[in-house]
């Protein structure tokens, strides 16, 4: 056992405030005649989880864990596999996601690097057998070796782009291996640090042909999983070509690719490039290109990816809220792409923390049902286009007009009045919602 | 009767949706022995609510109100003064806000301006004789005309600031006459679009002038209101001089002013500056400098002063807690100083405004209050801080050691390990409250 | 006579402080080999100049013309065409650009406004004869009108669409009319304020709808100009469709419309969307797509669009540099989307604003030309790809790859060190163009 | 030998296009009577370019040294400084600035992390006796260990405060006994990450109380070197107490320390702060508290800290030109506490990284000085305030008036029409000067 002082987390009702205990997250809960857990497929993040060592830019190391005496890197590599598929048993988590370089050391070549990974991917094999715990995705890191410095798939160095191919080539094999459900793509380095060097044209088509290469592969060995994508604005780089939904939608679109990918969707992201996330949600929503989820928060009064754990109920009413409406997120999830702050160092706060996210999950879920269930806001939303239901605007519509035809019905009118908005009135049902889902 | 449409405004309890009525304000609810009322000193901002008419950078004013056919200016000015006295009695506000020149228009001279001011404050005091509703506080639009472009106070014209002085003088005059409890000072211009035409020096130091012959003209007179300062970073200048909270107390500190003023804190103003509400309440309540409250909200993927309705839970349960810890803000109060988004423009949305503010802090009052009864963040922060309650800590408060003697405590010391923030857990600690607040 | 105190501007060469005089900017001076005003097609906007009137959100109007004491509204509005024409001639400017409301008053109904708009369109006409002057783009005002609070092709009402697209239908048949080379789409509110009352999807497939009826208007009629969409992502909605570059191209990839659009690019919307202008002219010439420029800046400590005249030399030095690797703009030019500072009220400064941009894009285009001819930057990038002009490089580009073909070609490679990438001497290199361009 | 590859760098003059030599840095030419290197007193940081060793928040470490192969930790501490005060002689830098735990690694006690820090102080000593190197600033660096992870000063823990006394105590010592002009104080941790868990008022006090301490031990030891606030708003903590100047003011007022500090302002913490770095500037010159600058630039789109070389000459010209106004920064100076780019990590690209910030500054020197001495900028801003110098206004400055005269003197005046503000024509001027520096 690795996390020898914490027991199997309950479900204490609302009442609770033990920070190892849910108040608001019971599995077996139905809402509106659904399970809460089949809602609410969560993830953990192997890397921040069991990879995060507390580092920032201004810090060392600063977390406590149990492992950090283990010194034989494969040795820790398994032991972590272990506390992985614990941690998951303590919390009911019955998904998590991994990047290859995560869960394996490197070697001196592509070919040993693959070789140790295959060697925890078989650990990773007989914990999964039961069947409790599945991969929701897996992905491969393309930005921390300093190979990747320009780029992976993108990068000035075709030998880095040959690197980086082969390097997803396993990764999907792996999660292929794995039963893993989605795979993702986060360009890390897609993108660049001064336009003064770089040839984006080349560098975009380049994408492009890897993107289509990774389609072609997955298809060769029968991959079945989602490909997904996670924009990113910046961060590591100055600029990421993946920035958002709609930017990444161009890209697909570019490249004919847009029937092989949806999106993954991470709150800090959004709000990093300048979107709520319940807009990139909605974005991806409208376009059926809703994927997956990374399930987190940051602070829009800080410019750098805080990957906190969700803890603020109107982000995850209004994204429940979105992930209703798309008829859930099959075969995605709820990836809590997370890390505890840095002053929480010790390993109950790494539980805590997967709490605090379920438990806003699980409230943020209630109330989202709940508006849709009292159903104003959706009614007066078809009040609101109704208009275009009939008449002039079903002509609209159905595409029988021209400018023509519009300038006679409308160039003698007089007094075009639109209705109110309500705004105040609509964000008052958002509370009125979150004041009861408790009760 | 001016909002002939809207009845009196009633509460129907946390199951209520509809718009026009109140579902956590009821003014005689107790909440932990204190009248609801007494904690919520509502206060209407009159420049949003009687003056604003949907104007914004790219759009023609679009409100619709009762009084837009009258022409005449003192007969439009009395009947928003009728019009704001039944608002109050509607939405059961106590208080309102004014700048001079919302109440009243200009003249060619400010003898002649003064002149139609006092004909509209006689308005007024004929309303305030019942003793329902009271001022708030008062203060002097400084900003809007053409004669203010390059600031009052800070203005590169001398006749520019004299005229600013006479102003101020009479806004002062008639905040005493209208029984105000507080006077505010927003610096709308006080500041500089470009240094390279900027005096900097010689700015502050005669904006520093100007507060300290305000302060001795209420003596003068006797007017024994609180003076606030309003901070703003910015909009309508590029950088305005009380920047936040801190950087105003630099400056009232700076000229021997910190006795005579305290802090009006808007939200939107704490955002702007990169700080979130909280923040700027606790910087002023540590300082004992917390006087009153704009209780609006921005939004912080936005740039600007949005001046939103507060409907962000947090945002008042976490403003309720530092002023229920600062033991309330009498004589400064809860000033909506807030418009209608833009689509909401009938006078009902004026009201759902207002009611949904209200809503919210009320919501927020009994979150805030929960957490205190429960007082588990207050016991948590005791703790992390006991070190300093004894032995070397306690010495270090009292003053008594040095570099050398702490040199000597700590020189063989080994593993100083902090204890974990729990961050994610005070986060769970305010949704429970929020969760709980209505049940 | 409408500037009388305001002569003709004149190049006054590079040690000229005259605010009055160019610096920079000499029409007839070659820049290797091509005059200075065929790489500069500068533009008039008709709208910050002509009816600008120094309104701010905190600020009533403030700016001293001549023409204020007109009272008739088309006589004002005629003689503001005369001005324009005497500031295109006194500043040497070829070009101007027009929203439809700003150059004539509105009527009653739609049919009386285009009656108003022929009667201006009438009089333009006539200055136009001597071809001296020309349209760069005409576009139609679609934000300002109350009918616009909710958007106009994507408004809620279906009534307001009709007329957004009866309106547009007008402004394309006068924009011909005058000869404009470009038509502009800027999509002022269309998008939203909350997404609780919008339907997103039907207000997209709306404005794909108007767009596709645009073009097909324009082909009906024989209108042979460029039309561009000018991104913006927000303000004065909290969210625009058009949020940058990137987006708009999905969305025009979605409706199959890529063909019919190019992009009309403005720095301020550029940094408000989180990117450099620099990086919205790249991906625009990349996709073949840059169509044309609004020519001003904004302040990337200043959340809102300050339009302000350009004057920093690194934007117009770069984004020169973007446009010349683009072979220029035509039909498209540079159009000065700018106002001048609202302390800046005479009509001297109207003139002062003007020569500063011109003469900083002079300056910007000397220096981009130097770079370009000194050649170290394309060098240094065709360096940095030349591993993609032969060998596997070549392969991957040329399709001729797969990730089976590509791993093993680097499963056993070591020691893969990318070269540097030299930002910073980058940067210097435009130090010294911008240094030694006035030389 | 360390940097065996680079010869000294030589001035080469504006034509110079070769990365690691002088285009516009040449230490003996005179500008307007003074030698440019006793203006620009340039300063090596320890940290960043002995130190840094590419790591970022996704990225492992990349750079490439001479002296990575070193594995014994004092003999790589000694040989890195060797490299430095190599590179301070071929680069013809004449400072260094450091934190105590850059030069020598940490035992497990402080005793024995402070006799590691002698021995090589000591090695530092022998290289300083030549004296053309000297200490610009030593720091303590109160940020990076794990027991500071609450912070050091307003740490909640008595025994952390305890330890960053006694560390600041040495740290002090070091200092004065390698001569150092000034003594820096940057609270990289001293604020909080959520104010759920922090008392404020006490954290407050005890950073008080710390100052205070540090004040007389430097008296006691006689170190009279100038002591130095490093504001900073955030990163790596949500909040930090030394925002910016104006919040460092407002502290030091309180404690009855602002006759004891000046401030260090850095270009890219000005920014974070949603400042220009002109602005810091001015704003500590006017209080006659400018004393040093961190020479770097950030990314104003970008919401971290990114300590890029400075290349931009508009901060390099506004920033001389506020130094020139201060008379100069002794004992301060220019430390470029700035970091490479992760993509620029070879020897080579440390060189070309100072080099460009030296001839950025050196160019933006140029150009403050011929700004200066054409003196239209000074002038102008003599007529703007002019109204100061005599009449009413004198009266104002003289503090003879009151509201009441203001009143008298102002009451029926009518048409106050302030004079325009010029900014566009103002910013023509700047570009003057730069288009003009290198003629
Ligand atoms: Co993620
Ligand atoms: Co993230
Ligand atoms: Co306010
Ligand atoms: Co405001
Ligand atoms: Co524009
Ligand atoms: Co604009
Ligand atoms: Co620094
Ligand atoms: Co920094």
């Amino acid at each position: 056992m690795i996390f020898k002082d914490i027991d199997k987390i309950r479900y204490m009702g609302p009442d609770n405030r033990d920070p190892l205990a849910f108040s608001f997250y019971d599995p077996e809960e139905e809402v509106f005649g659904v399970k809460m857990s089949d809602y609410l497929r969560f993830s953990i993040a192997f890397w921040h989880t069991f990879k995060g060592d507390g580092k920032d830019m201004f810090g060392e190391p600063n977390v406590r864990r149990g492992w950090s005496s283990i010194k034989d890197e494969m040795t820790l590599a398994k032991i972590k596999i272990d506390g992985l598929f614990e941690l998951c048993e303590k919390l009911d988590i019955k998904y998590f996601c991994f990047h290859d370089r995560d869960i394996a050391p490197e070697g001196e070549t592509l070919r040993e690097t693959n070789r140790k990974l295959d060697e925890v991917v078989g650990h990773i094999k007989d914990h999964l057998k039961d069947g409790k715990v599945r991969v929701l995705w897996g992905t491969a890191n393309l930005f921390s070796n300093p190979r990747f410095v320009h780029g992976a798939a993108t990068s000035c160095s075709a030998e880095v782009f040959a690197y980086a191919a082969a390097q997803v080539k396993k990764a999907i094999e792996i999660t292929k291996e794995l039963g893993g459900e989605n795979y993702v793509f986060w360009g890390g380095r897609e993108g660049y640090e001064t336009l003064l060097n770089t040839d984006m044209s080349l560098e975009i088509d380049n994408l492009g042909r890897f993107m289509k290469m990774a389609v072609d592969y997955a298809k060769e060995i029968g991959f079945t999983g989602q490909f997904l994508i996670e924009p990113k604005p910046m961060e590591p780089t100055k600029h990421q070509y993946d920035f958002d939904v709609a930017n990444s939608l161009a890209f697909l679109r570019k490249y004919g690719l847009e029937n092989n990918f949806k999106f993954n969707i991470e709150a800090n992201h959004a709000t990093l490039a300048g979107h709520t996330f319940q807009h990139e949600l909605r974005y991806a929503r409208i376009n059926g290109m809703l994927g997956s989820v990374d399930a987190n928060q940051g602070d829009t009064l800080l410019g750098w990816d805080t990957d906190q754990f969700p803890t603020d109920l109107y982000t995850t009413t209004l994204a429940m809220y979105e992930i209703a409406l798309n008829g859930g997120l099959k075969p995605g999830g709820l990836n809590f792409d997370a890390k505890v702050r840095r002053g929480s160092m010790e390993e109950k706060n790494l539980f805590a923390g997967h709490i605090a996210g379920m438990d806003t999950f699980a409230l943020g879920l209630k109330a989202a049902i709940l508006l849709l269930e009292e159903g104003s806001i959706e009614k007066l939303l078809q009040e609101r286009y109704s208009s275009f239901s009939s008449g002039i605007g079903k002509e609209i519509v159905d595409g029988t007009v021209s400018f023509k035809s519009l300038e006679s019905y409308i160039i003698d009118r007089k007094n075009i009045f639109p209705e109110p908005s309500n705004q105040e009135y609509l964000e008052r049902l958002v509370n009125w919602a979150i004041a009861n889902a408790a009760r």
